[in-house]
């Protein structure tokens, strides 16, 4: 056990937070924030958005194949939190926060105007785990805003939640350069090299 | 499409860098860098890890029924991402980090001694998607540096990679409380409440 402690069998870790985007039957767009998330495969692009049976995005996402993956700045940290506590099937949360829902180009969801990138997805595949269902999501399209240069800016913007603590937490200082700040343990070797 | 424009279907969400531990059929220890990673179930606590099959650990993962998940924090970068751009086919990458692999104690896999946090995992389910096969383990225990308060300081320890420009970032400042913050908007509706 060396230097550690055990926390025992939970949640711990810190995950990124996704304000999901669907339609109900109605035709009613609805945003719900999720933290169990991830990008799960490279070809096809896809992600996969845990949710529990409960929430209304549920059936929305069954009954369209398609959801949206909204990711929020830290200039709309209250909207996102709000997303995640209160139920479309109780209230029009675009409608209360003011944000504006567009349909998507490429799949059936709608994705927030004003929240900096816009994934559009269409459901490829479902698994049930237990307390969640695991939806696996293809992107079919990424729209980001408008930014000056290449690095697109705008994709920076997210926030992280510490499931332990509750909090959110921002993006902090670039740390340093993938596929190249590792070559210095490679290079300092005798075998040298790949 | 209002203010944003399309990047295509592509991968550019920022994502956690975990670090993914396992035997071999000879008994090597082996880590390596995994950023297509996720929570995706509380009930039982379960994550995502996408894999190629080219991958040495991809092998090491169906072979052993188990895989540790470590979270570096930023002093361990360079170390980070040596452990994804080498092969463990052709190195040790333990011995030439430094660094200490210690057996779980609830799986057959490694974890690494130094690394602030580390998570013991059971590999309960395989999907394959195309370019990268999905694990889903069940967290059978976290193991964290002793750290003192309540809050585990070490559980917010992370890296965060940016796959469109490679670049990994650590986490920025707390930004706000969860269940909490957005209820600014739920109290200023005159419909009230949940």
């Amino acid at each position: 056990m060396d230097n550690k402690e055990s926390l025992g069998a939970e949640i711990s870790l810190m995950t990124p937070v996704w304000v999901i985007g669907s339609y109900d039957k109605a035709g009613k767009a609805n945003m719900m924030t999720a933290a169990w998330v991830g990008i799960c495969c490279s070809k096809p692009p896809c992600v996969t958005v845990s949710l529990r049976k409960a929430r209304y995005t549920y059936h929305n996402i069954i009954g369209r194949k398609a959801f949206t993956v909204n990711i929020p700045s830290k200039n709309y940290i209250k909207e996102t939190d709000y997303f995640g506590i209160v139920s479309g099937k109780e209230v029009d949360k675009l409608a209360a926060t003011g944000l504006t829902p567009i349909k998507g180009d490429y799949v059936d969801a709608p994705y927030i105007k004003e929240f900096p990138v816009a994934v559009e997805c269409k459901l490829v595949n479902t698994l049930e785990l237990g307390l969640h269902t695991m939806f696996i999501g293809e992107i079919m399209d990424v729209k980001a805003d408008k930014t000056t240069g290449d690095n697109k800016e705008a994709l920076l913007n997210m926030l992280i939640y510490d499931p332990k603590n509750r909090n959110y937490y921002s993006v902090g200082e670039k740390s340093g350069k993938a596929f190249s700040i590792g070559k210095e343990i490679t290079n300092s070797q005798t075998e040298g090299g790949r």
